[in-house]
């Protein structure tokens, strides 16, 4: 049986927990590899504290959760049957009676409900914990993989770099970008591609448009790719044709708080101060009512997963944690930089995933 | 105060609902126009049986919200807030005390239980049917977005017809059909594009990869965009250099069902006729083990939405109602076809949004 499902069932045993199911694409995915999006119909993984885990899915996609999935039964179920009627049967059948039943706590009403009306009695706790402490720490293999899919993100912003000219719009340089990546094999994103100009870039939830190309814009990047189940995000701000006296304090300020939060990435060091580092340099230079967001988050599975990197964080860094370190400073209707790699933290300090330069890019017409 | 939102006021007093919280992307957007991806956050609406609705929404998203939401107080949060506790304390102020609340079936248990330990003796039910009701029927506004969104989804196919080469991926023919769309201002797809080449096209879920085009393969393409907040959806199916016998004969059965379905769209009719029209069809040309999914589904804010065009959908088609008609023959390992249209149903009959030709295509070398 695979290790994680193993360490979960130890896990379970010491919170007494009979039966633990997952639904969601990404603990799907992080217990059986198998990586789908099944809009609204049910994929989940059952494991049981004393008997072998089973899978659910629509009949179509059998064929493929039989390559990955070799632990345990595979129930399926067509477009007009019901797969929590099927798990009923099967429960019946193998004379399986969980009560106490941990689940995800991002799981629906409706599937509490359908759950519920199978299983006579059954207690909820949640899951999240547990699946978490897992996720926390990456193994070699998924390192390998995040590295990858930092270097596609790298690939991305330089593609978006050579297609900066004078008049150009965001979304045609968004395209760029996406098509540079999408033709040598990224079949998503990691979320919706930012590439924004000048003053747009000042609001940290803008909107790419229409807005064209103009000497002297900051242009920011907030890109990454989902490879192999993973996920990247990189952000790099430049500039076009020349910089500002303003623009260039601003980016040698969001540099130096990234450079001194980073200091910080070592085992053992509380996650907190991470950002705290950052945000007082920033605010001793003038500029933090400017920084309105945490420092960063964590990164694998999902593009926003565990630990979350808040300064109200009071969990300690762990060799194998993956996660963002991303300030930024945005001055309204006039300009934003946003500085932000991927990294992860080793056993004596920290490496950095994503490699695109960070010095003071001008970029010429 | 917005229509939508007064309709559904109305119909909390028939089921005497005290209050009505929708909190995903789709609905919120639906009764506010408030279009985000907020990832974990909380975006959310209340509409109230006897008071004004409330927005909550993170600090940054205020002055945003502010410009589509004037029907109400809007209550933000900061990131190191609990957006729930501020709930409590704008019902507690306004000495709100709603006991019956209807949620989405689809909130998460995290999100319950936040809301019941915030509302002393709430009792929930669910809020779907309402909205459903409500989202089922376009109004004019959202079927002229419908339709400039259904254009884009042709100009999709255009752009990957034109990137056909002998020797060309499936992924390069994909970033070819995005980059033609995003370049021109279309943000975000409705779903993951598919370009399926040969055999490919043969498995109704394959994954776009490094296949290679040969002469006489099947080129299916699978696309559609996000446009103002609503989505479209179109397949076709063309044929590189030439076209084999047998999958002739499968294009021109998979056509023909299309039409005959197409046929059955009119007010009034059972909805299950849509399906069955297509699948006899297809069952009499001996092709029925190889159509292995429903006619079709409702298109709106969401690329799946209601209704649900199965054989076992007992409603009936009314004027207003939006969706695709999308019959398909699949036979492993050798070809696919698949022809996708979106159809609005009218006071007398239908019309199809999406308009790409759809006669027999052999693109030429």
């Amino acid at each position: 049986m695979n290790t994680r499902i193993l360490e979960l069932k130890d896990k379970m045993k010491h919170k007494k927990i009979d039966a633990l199911m997952v639904q969601t694409r990404a603990n799907v995915f992080y217990l059986t590899q198998f990586d789908t999006n099944p809009h609204e119909r049910l994929v989940a993984v059952i494991i049981f504290q004393t008997s072998s885990p089973i899978m659910i899915c629509p009949n179509m996609e059998v064929n493929q959760v039989k390559t990955v999935f070799t632990d345990g039964d595979i129930i399926s179920y067509s477009d007009t049957e019901n797969p929590w009627q099927k798990i009923l049967e099967y429960f019946i059948d193998q004379n399986l009676q969980p009560t106490q039943f941990a689940i995800e706590t991002s799981m629906s009403w409706a599937r509490m409900n359908a759950l519920e009306s199978v299983i006579e009695d059954v207690k909820f706790q949640e899951a999240d914990s547990l699946l978490h402490a897992l996720r926390l720490v990456k193994d070699s293999k998924e390192i390998a993989i995040l590295k990858e899919a930092a270097h596609f993100a790298d690939e991305g912003v330089l593609a978006g770099i050579n297609a900066l000219r004078e008049g150009v719009t965001e979304m045609e340089v968004l395209a760029a970008v996406e098509y540079s990546l999408k033709r040598i094999g990224i079949r998503e994103m990691s979320f919706s591609t930012m590439v924004l100009f000048g003053e747009n870039a000042g609001d940290p939830h803008g909107n790419p448009g229409d807005r064209q190309l103009k000497k002297g814009d900051a242009v920011l990047f907030d890109l990454g790719v989902m490879w192999k189940g993973y996920a990247s995000d990189i952000t790099r701000t430049v500039f076009f044709d020349h910089i500002k006296k303003e623009d260039e304090e601003i980016y040698n300020t969001v540099l130096e708080a990234q450079r001194r939060s980073l200091l910080a990435c070592a085992p053992g060091n509380p996650i907190s101060k991470l950002d705290s580092e950052a945000r007082s340099f920033i605010s001793k230079q003038g500029y933090g009512d400017y920084f309105p967001h945490r420092i960063g988050h964590g990164l694998g599975i999902e593009v926003h997963e565990f630990p979350s990197l808040s300064d109200q964080n009071t969990d300690s860094l762990k060799s194998g944690m993956v996660f963002t370190i991303e300030p930024g400073i945005y001055i309204p209707n006039q300009a934003g930089v946003r500085i932000e790699d991927d990294i992860i933290i080793t056993e004596d300090g920290f490496e950095i995933l994503t490699q695109f330069p960070k010095d003071l890019t001008i970029v010429p017409l």
